[in-house]
């Protein structure tokens, strides 16, 4: 079962990575690449470490998968996923809108999710059944009445594996605005109601986990490009919709990108 | 003669601006689009208007060119050129990595820049042969060996006119990393060496101007895509270098783009 123990948990986790990310944010850090080329640096072990510390000593039987260093008890029916700085390359870059991801999953499914943001001291908290929170206030979604209102946000077309760029096109064309950068920080702009959709490919599980209690509990909806929940066999395709009304155009709109796929 | 006092002023000019805007962030605002489709909102005309009425009792002889106001005496030798908002559509998404650009232009050429972020209290103001500050702090670009070790920041592909973003396309794969958003945030990035290159297409003298003595002061370069300075005729085609020894790899990649052109 998921408490408010684990919340408060979840809270403090990300106090502790937020306290060992801050010295170096704009500051030299070791900078290493992983097989597929993302950078990696000494700010996201570190954070990622005073995690894992405090999880061992405090839900030592839960099982813990973190983007640094790997799975340990994963078959646990509770497992914690963790990315200690999603958007790395914008840390790198001296962005603040990079953030901590932490979520607690229960059966494969995720019951809770924090995104932090530690530079600018954001925090966007999401149980399931809970309204979601920013910075301990509840926050919503906001409506959207057609597609040709809607803001909508994604990291960069680079990060489109495949053809699903083009079907991302085809979405961005219907949209008024599209706006780049932002890695999971999109989400909780869509939590707090100011970007209505989100649409991204080749998410990796530590990058969505947290994110759906998140959008969830602040009344938006978060579904793989074929409208199924999101769950730990996900295939990385992600939409989060601030309004569940249009999540049917939203896959609609993806469809129709680049004849004969 | 562009003086202290004039800095001074710049600074009195952002700190208006800032306390125009900072009511408006993540909160109900009214929005229009203009005839180009962009979005302008209450903001970014509460910011301008706050700064043309100091400007207009501080220095009643020079010239004004504003986003949103238009020209006032703009053949006056001295000139500001005003953009309240750059990065209206951060902005609107909630984004905390918009600016406002504040320029003193004499005889065309900019001397005085201010990029601002007053959500984070972020400002960078440069000064024609002054080292460019940080919140009061000089700042230096960083050196940069290669292409290949840089990190190149757009703000994104649909802003690229023509076939201006396949000749970015040549130049983003010889890169490192690109991040995408940012606006004249990207900039400001460059100053403190945390970006190596900014290219963009298409912009406007009031996106242009306050740059370039920000991105000098620090160390770099700022030139249009055949190397030239910038200046009021400028193009829109701009490059911003951290290392000025990077300026000519840039140019010949941008050159390489799209056979035929």
């Amino acid at each position: 079962m998921t408490t408010r123990d684990d919340l408060t948990l979840a809270h403090r986790l990300a106090d502790a990575a937020g306290d060992a990310i801050r010295p170096f944010f704009r500051a030299r850090f070791d900078l290493e690449f992983k097989s597929d080329k993302s950078p990696v640096t000494e700010a996201d072990k570190a954070a990622e470490a005073a995690i894992r510390a405090i999880l061992e000593k405090e839900r030592p039987g839960d099982g813990i998968i973190g983007e640094e260093y790997g799975a340990t008890r994963e078959d646990a029916e509770r497992v914690w996923i963790l990315d200690p700085i999603d958007g790395t390359r914008s840390f790198v870059a001296g962005r603040p809108i990079f953030g901590t991801l932490i979520a607690l999953t229960q059966a494969g499914w995720p019951t809770i999710g924090i995104i932090d943001q530690p530079i600018a001291k954001e925090r966007w908290a999401g149980m399931m059944g809970q309204p979601t929170t920013f910075n301990g206030k509840s926050v919503r979604t906001r409506a959207c009445r057609s597609l040709e209102e809607a803001i909508v946000a994604s990291t960069g077309p680079q990060y489109f594996p495949g053809c699903t760029g083009e079907h991302f096109s085809r979405l961005a064309g219907q949209c008024r605005d599209t706006v780049w950068g932002g890695d999971c920080y999109n989400y909780a702009l869509v939590a707090s109601g100011h970007v209505d959709i989100v649409v991204e490919a080749g998410l990796k599980l530590h990058d969505i986990a947290a994110l759906v209690p998140v959008v969830e509990g602040a009344g938006g909806r978060m579904c793989d490009w074929a409208g199924e929940p999101i769950d730990a066999q996900s295939d990385g395709r992600v939409i989060a919709a601030g309004d569940p009304a249009r999540v049917d155009d939203i896959i609609e709109a993806l469809a129709q990108g680049h004849e004969g796929h």
